[in-house]
């Protein structure tokens, strides 16, 4: 394997599949990138063997001319060291030769860097996918997607599937749910060219958050495929795969109340902010827990209290509060939590009382609904 | 007490005095900070017991009114609770008044924070400190001394006066000096006005950095007080104390060679990128340990091996090498500090031999030192 590439195209590749590759693994040949030249180009993969994702740079790109191959073949190059010798390499030109023995050469302007390689055929195989039942979402609507509902996911592994975001293709449409049983958020998506079929999925948190990081904010199409046991998503010259959660994911819409008793339209950005200042002085001993209280006027009053460190009281004018009064006490982790992931937008919330999971939605958009449960202080 | 303040004002305030507060502090009363309002401002003073900063906020600044004082008086407030509160504040006009039993109410727009607050009168003195013997550094000349000497002082608490800087007056000249015994810094500076004793002080590392953070790159001067305990830098409206370290510090004057066999000129930067390079693959077996060659015809190769992953080598064009050849390792993050203090000028390198400490000096500037022992590895 003998080739030159340009260093800014091997870096932007490399920061994409360095994604994969996790200095915990258990697996030694996991620590590496398997690098692989054909006459095509160069396509570097990397895994944790939960995600893998596989990167292509092109011969040609633009018209302009990336890699320049001697001799093809394939390689596995200590990730760790190889990204970062990449990263401080003097000159743009990079040339890269595996010589015997694995013995692999990275060379550019006076540096001449000797690496000790690994046979590439013991690199573990990309998973089998097949691809009849694929769908399309763009890039910029997945990312909203994987934003609006991946903070929910429960961080502990006593339910491993909470874990996950359950992914459900039903009627035309996409729904996306995750919970960590004290917190729900929801968001169903209508897409074009569904398979017929219907699916549910499991997709981990960690691989929505890695793959959020690599999709660009731009409307191309990212190709989705589903399987029994993994998801594979490609965008662009970038195949990235997830391993699936196992189990049944609990059928959450029986949580989700039908009547309401008092609804209260606010402005999300004030009341974040106000939540979020009641919050300082919730946290040492209080759990994080604020009150939240309507007090006439269409005015509601937000507060916490620290026997030990003092309190806080903040109003904040609501656009209409309809129903009854109400007092009730929550996470205002969970709250700031929901109302960045609607955005900033006037912010519907819907209550059926204080001991009763609560709703809120986006006034001018349907399509995403987060559930908190409240906690009990009064 | 009681006072309204613009919020901007307050908050570069604290952002100083926050520097001296530490949440690990075995005092309880210094997790407060001090808040005391005369006719002519607000004072507040914050502490570590090594490091006391207090800042001023005059009532009118440039024409400008910042504060308007209802009553004066003091009070203890929680550092972290009140940096925290005042940062999230939602308007620029906050209010803060102490009522009866120390209640401290903090509004600001429709938010009230209430504090429990300490009686003023608990809190530590300032260190006395005689003004008589002071002295002026501009504040950007100060920090490029503190730079240029300060990551050598030792992190082991083993001889702890190596922990800090060592300050001498002597002959017109501030002579500041480094050394956690495997390489030495070292900086003299003329300086008009100096106290006509001689001094010699040692200042801890830790205060040199955080006062670091402190200065402005202006030309403003600095007034320093020197005691036996403490030190005083004044700038601006800001007070900083710090204790100073006890015991005698090594006279480090004869480490420094006077005879040298091989000297070489070479551009500071692309030396210091090399090793950078080569150190890449001397971390986890070498110890960070480079190799430094000369190769004739004008050229030095930095290289390093770590037989489990590779080497690296690389040749650099000097500008001269004048006398013996010279094969020495050295440590990388050494050398690295070393040149970064010297910063990116033409560096000369005086060797006297590979078991022999070797010096670095800017070619323009003959004020700096930077001394590094090698280590044997042939």
């Amino acid at each position: 394997m003998k080739f030159q590439i340009m260093r800014d195209s091997l870096l932007d590749g490399l920061n994409d599949v360095m994604k994969a590759v996790s200095s915990k693994t258990t697996i030694p040949i996991l620590t590496g990138l398997k690098l692989e030249v054909t006459n095509k180009g160069l396509y570097i993969t990397g895994s944790d063997s939960d995600i893998t994702i596989q990167i292509f740079i092109p011969v040609e790109k633009n018209g302009e001319q990336i890699i320049n191959i001697s001799e093809t073949g394939s390689i596995i190059l200590q990730a760790k060291f190889f990204n970062e010798i990449v990263r401080k390499l003097p000159t743009n030109e990079v040339e890269i030769e595996v010589t015997n023995q694995f013995q692999t050469h990275i060379r550019s302007g006076k540096s001449e860097f000797n690496l000790i390689g690994l046979d590439a055929s013991e690199y573990p195989l990309l998973p089998q996918v097949e691809e009849e039942r694929q769908f399309f979402i763009p890039s910029d609507l997945l990312k909203a997607i994987i934003k609006e509902t991946v903070f929910a996911v429960s961080t502990s592994e006593s339910r491993p599937v909470l874990t996950g975001v359950n992914w459900q293709v039903k009627d035309g449409e996409l729904h996306c749910v995750a919970t960590d049983s004290h917190r729900l958020a929801k968001r169903k998506t209508a897409l074009k060219d569904l398979p017929e079929e219907e699916y549910s999925v499991v997709i981990p948190g960690k691989s929505l958050n890695e793959l959020n990081k690599i999709l660009e904010e731009t409307t191309s199409e990212v190709a989705i495929v589903m399987t029994q046991q993994q998801i594979l998503f490609k965008t662009g010259d970038v195949l990235f795969y997830s391993r699936l959660l196992e189990g049944n994911y609990p059928d959450t819409s029986r949580l989700i109340p039908n009547e309401y008793k008092t609804t209260i339209l606010v402005n999300g950005k004030s009341l974040l902010q106000a939540i979020d200042r009641a919050s300082l002085l919730a946290r040492e001993e209080r759990n994080n827990v604020v009150r939240f209280t309507t007090i006439g006027d269409g005015f509601v009053e937000v507060s916490s209290n620290s026997p030990e460190i003092g309190n806080v009281e903040e109003q904040i004018q609501a656009e209409t509060i309809e129903g009854e009064e109400l007092k009730i006490s929550f996470s205002a982790k969970y709250m700031m939590d929901a109302l960045k992931a609607i955005d900033g937008q006037d912010v519907k919330i819907l209550f059926s009382g204080a001991m009763r999971p609560f709703v809120l939605k986006s006034v001018h958009d349907d399509s995403i609904l987060q559930l908190i449960l409240p906690v009990r202080t009064y």
